[in-house]
Formats: structure tokens, sequence, C-alpha cells
């Protein structure tokens, strides 16, 4: 598979090209087009700037940002190294959301500075997609942002990812028969997924969620690798437990994975999971647990990000078609209800009688997706 | 044609698509394009990083950046009223070139906000291409930008512009039988245009270079209304000469408009001129003087800047083939002689017998341009 990834990059040389909606082009077209023609088109936004939508590509236009520090799960590669990641993205956004999304990868890491630049170039673009920048800066950064554009802020990594765990566990809990308000989940990874995932899944009504990080299991009071968002955490998730992965592990129904850490879930683990056990292993490109491994272990559903194996819990599903209706709907700010009505309407994409524990949540492609989301968000946004 | 070219945009919404180079994606491509498979080609490049320009689209992306402070001839309309003249560009860098061109429209107008934006959004571009920022800050900008990335500047309104002068002026003076050593040319307008097709001239050889601002003709010593760019220019032009247009143009070869200020050129004026006068009234959307009264007043060869006469003295005949030959010999500094051979390659594309004073330059969409250009850059480089 890298051999085949890296050979198809060679040949393509980028995967995404800009194109002339007007193509041949004529010089009848050139000069409705450019000038003298498009002088007046210029001169009407001026004056009515809302025109820009009617006009130009603003409304269909996504910047996918990046700074490379935490590029897919290896890490700070920088922005160079992350582009193909971002082609990756925007060639999904293109082909399923009929979305230009166009990578903007940045030359500094510093908050800032990226902020600053964001802001600069906002006049292109309908919204502004940030991804595998590192946390906690990249929560700053979306907080900072939502505050200073007019266009929406979509965090792939925050918002995309609970979506899609949501959209997933719903489906899981319906074949296991449990109910979200009874279950403990456990999640290790405090990052930008890990902290929006613990929101979604607690606005959603699971009362016993803990997350992990490095260091063990987050709770009030405790001392170092602390910052805001974790003791945001704190406030809704762990009543009380304290340690490491191995001890929190016991009697939890569902484990999610966003460590950045490949096998991290051993066997051991996984025998100490209540009946029934849920496994989403979300790390990429290596899973925290092997889907074949997880099963042998006596995993009743397991998942990963990957798109190697069935059920492919991966953002890539929800991107292209939130980020349609986001633009379609002009919804200028991406609320917690949003993230639930969404994942609610990916999971009700599965009908019930293909609902099966290799088959939890639609693919990529399904084109019922987007008019489920558009469905729910249109009269969310009506009520 | 006004009305025609606002109904094409309410129609187009945008006049650029952003597609992916694989489409239909099917499953099988994306995990070779996107993850796990993209992680290999992240990997590679974070350890060899020249290998971005194999495996990404890096190469081939070109940012046209305006900060909307004089758009086309309308002045300063801000980054929303721009974008539809950058979409042109890009729809035409697409069409003729092959290139990902990508409009960045800024939200600052402040020159070092300029500055870090295009710095922090370089890792994605081959090349920058500055447009329609008010000079002399652009210039500064075009300076700044050439110490501090590693990637060409290509200034359309300084560079274009010269090219496309130069090649044109080339053919009119082979109809005309004059040597460009001996005439006197008038340029009006002292911006990022006026400067470098003065420089331009003189480098190629022309010894009698008048140009004016709003004030009248610049020379040395003159008081107000200077900058170091104007300064620049007193040191190879105008020997002599005091005063307005309508004196200076007195015994004058060639008129160069570049003002901005639609008809400027008076018949009076004109009619002052030198015996098988030549002018390239360049203001868009509206010329200095309209091709007809032109004519009418005694010009031999008259060319414009619009798409709507003949003779079209356009950036848009270079840009789209000049990039395309940047990007593929990666030059990286677009020096004087660049520009020069590039104008000369432009002006022989026209056939000797296909030389009149209605064909003083080849048609945008004319293969052969790129084809000359290659060639005649090529042996720049290697020599």
């Amino acid at each position: 598979m890298a051999q085949n990834s890296v050979s198809l990059h060679k040949k393509l040389r980028g995967k995404i090209s800009i194109t002339s909606k007007i193509s041949p082009l004529k010089l009848g077209d050139i000069k409705l087009i450019y000038t003298p023609g498009v002088a007046e088109v210029c001169k009407q936004i001026q004056h009515n700037n809302s025109l820009k939508y009617s006009f130009t590509s603003k409304g269909n236009n996504v910047a996918i940002v990046t700074d490379g520090t935490r590029n897919l799960g290896l890490g700070n590669t920088g922005p160079d190294a992350a582009l193909p990641v971002m082609e990756g993205k925007s060639a999904i956004y293109s082909e399923f959301g009929k979305i230009n999304a166009f990578p903007i990868c940045l030359n500094t890491t510093d908050k800032n500075e990226i902020i600053q630049t964001i802001k600069a170039i906002e006049p292109v673009f309908g919204a502004i997609n940030l991804e595998d920048i590192e946390s906690p800066k990249v929560l700053d950064i979306a907080n900072e942002l939502e505050k200073i554009l007019k266009i929406p802020i979509f965090h792939d990594d925050q918002h995309g990812t609970a979506i899609v765990v949501l959209a997933a566990l719903l489906n899981s809990l319906k074949i296991v028969n449990k109910e979200i308000k009874n279950i403990k989940i456990v999640i290790v990874g405090s990052g930008s997924a890990g902290y929006g995932i613990a929101k979604l899944l607690h606005y959603s009504g699971c009362k016993n969620i803990v997350v992990l990080d490095s260091k063990g299991s987050i709770h009030k009071g405790r001392k170092g690798h602390m910052n805001k968002y974790k003791k945001e955490i704190t406030r809704f998730t762990n009543p009380k437990e304290k340690g490491l992965l191995s001890k929190v592990i016991v009697n939890s129904d569902v484990f999610i994975g966003v460590s950045g850490v490949k096998n991290l879930l051993k066997v051991s683990m996984i025998k100490k999971m209540n009946k029934n056990s849920i496994v989403f292993a979300l790390t990429n490109p290596e899973p925290e647990v092997v889907p074949s491994i997880a099963k042998k272990a006596g995993v009743k559903i397991i998942a990963t990000g990957s798109f190697k194996y069935n059920n492919k819990v991966n953002n890539a599903i929800v991107f292209p078609y939130l980020m349609r209706v986001i633009l379609d709907l002009k919804i200028k700010r991406i609320t917690m209800k949003i993230l639930y009505d969404t994942a609610h309407a990916i999971a009700s994409t599965v009908n019930k009688n293909k609902l099966s524990i290799n088959n939890i949540i639609p693919e990529l492609g399904d084109t019922r997706i987007q008019n489920k989301i558009m469905e729910s968000l249109r009269n969310t946004k009506l009520s």
C-alpha cells in the first residue's frame, strides 16, 4: 500500500486541479470574465457587498489550514509534509461535496501569526477548515477565529471526529442494546479530538466518561499536565477515577482511541471491559488495536479510522457533506446542536435491516448522507 | 457587454473549480491518496524536502495576491470586489498555462501584514503573482519578498506589462521602420506598470524616455510627489523635459498610457507627435484614447489593453505562458534579462508576413507563445 501510494503521488504530481468553469475559453468569453466586462461586476460588489456570494466562488471556497504540527498520527512533520494530506482532503471535498477546498499549509506555528494569516485571507473563503494543528493551541485559535471572522470555523479534528464517533456509537448501541445514559466510555487522547468527543458525548446524555492523556485519567484536582480545556472536561467527566488505562478500562462499555499511539490497547485491557464491548481505535495511519486482535480478545464491535477495514469511523464521511450544507445554508457558527443533529442524521443513513457489527456507519460516497444532514440542519436552522 | 458579464457571473457563481485529478474517487483510491497510504508520502517529504515538488501540486500552484487597492483602473475597491478579476486571471492561468492559480484577496492593506501573510502561505505555492496592489507599496513588497521567499515573485503589473509593451513595441517599430535607440517614448503613469516599462525600455536601448505622473514629467530635482522608485527612474530617463503631457508629447514617437485615466490623450496632443506615431493606451476598462479617435487624429499604430479591440496589449498573453516556463524551469528570480528575452520571444511569434498595423502582438491562445518563451529562457538559464 505504502509503495503504491508513493508511486501514485509521483505520477500525479499533485492531486488537485484548478480549472475554468468555462472551457475552452474563447475571446468572447474573456471579454466577459476578464477585462473589460468584469469591471461592472467589481463595481456592483463594491456597492453591495453581499453580491460577492452571488458573483464569485467565495461561498463555495474553503481553506484547509494547517501548520503541520500534528499531521495525521505522524506528529510535527512541518507544513511541506502535510500538503499531501491536505490535498487528499481537498480531493475528497471536491468529489463528494463539490466544494473548492484549497490547502493552506503555514510557514509558522505561532498562534497569533496563524490567527492573523487566516484573518488576512478571509475574503476569498466561505468557511475555514482547521486541520492537524497541535492542541491546545488549535482550540485557542478556533475560539479566537469564531470571534473575529464572519465565516464559520469548522475544526475537523474536534467537530468532524466528534460527529462521526457519535454517529457510529448511536448505531453500535442499537446493536448491543445499551443506552448511552447507562454506559461507561473511556476516551484516550485529550487533544482536539478527545476534547470534542467528550463534549458531544456528554451533550448526548452519557454520564460516565473518563478521558485519559499520556499521564492517565484526567480528573478534578489532578496536578500537572493540565490546561484550560482539560480543566473544562473535568467539569462533566470522570466522577472519581484515577490512574492509567489498564485500571480505568475496567467495566467500561466503550473504548475510543484518539491517542496517536499504535497498539496502545492490549488484549489484557480488552478483557477487563464489560460484555458486548465497543472499540473505536481511531488513530491513523495505525490504530490503537488491529481489528482482528480486538475481535479475538472478545470485542463485539470494532471500528477504526482507516479505509483499510470495515466500519470506517473517519471524518471523511462527515466533512464534505456537512460543509456542503454549512455553505448552502450559510451557517455562521458550528454549535453543539449542529454536531448532535448531524451525527443523528448520519447514523440514520444506515437502514435498520442493514445494521450489523460490520456495518455501523455509511460509506463515503453514500449520497444520502448529505440529504439527511440537509434535512436535519434546515430544521435546526428554522427552529 | 457589462450586463452580459453580470448575468454570466450570476449564473456561474464563481469562475473556477477545484477538482480531484482522480475522479470518480473509489474506495481503493482513497486508501492511496488519503489515510493510511498518504502517510508514507508525508514521511518521505519530511526526510527529503525537495520531494514536495514531485509528490504535490506545489510546483504548479500560484497565489494571485491582491489587497484590492488598485483593482483594474477602478481604484481601491477592497478585496471582495477584486475577487472577480482574480478569478478571471485564475481561469486564464488554468486555460492557457495549465496552472493551479488561486486568488488570495487580503483583508489588510498594511505592507508588513501583506508580506507576513504571503510568507506564511509560501509552502503551498511554487510562485507568487502580485496583482493590483497600489504603488509604491507593492514595489517594496515585491523587493522584500524576493529577499525572504524561496519561490519566485512575479509582479504582473510591473513585469507582465513591461514584457507585453516591449513585445508590441518591437513589432510596431519594424512596421514604421524606426529603431528603439533613436525614438522618444512618453509613458504616462508612474505606478508599477510605468516603472516596470521604463526600466525595460531603457534596458532595451531606448535613450529618450519621459515618464509622467499626475503632476507632469518626472525629472531630477523635481520637488514634491516623489518616492524612491520615481527617483530611480530619473537616473535613466528624461534628460531635460519639464511640464505636463501636452508639452512633453511634442515630437514623441511613442505614447504609452498606464495612467488609470480614460480619455486622457487628446486629439490636439496626438497631432504634436512625430510622424508614424505609436499609441498604446493601456488603461482598463477604458483606454486613454478610443482607437477610432486615435486613428482619425493620425496615429499609425494604436493598441489598448482591452479584449474589445485589435492589438490586445494585455498581460494575459504573457502571464500564463511565462509562468508555465518559470515553474517548469524552476526559475527563482525574475531578472531584466528574463523580461527582455520573453518580450523578444513573444514578438517573434507574429510572422513577418502577417505583421501589420492591426496585428502587432499574438492573440491569447496562440500556443506558439509558450514554446517560444521556453526555447528562449531555457537558453538564458543555460548561458
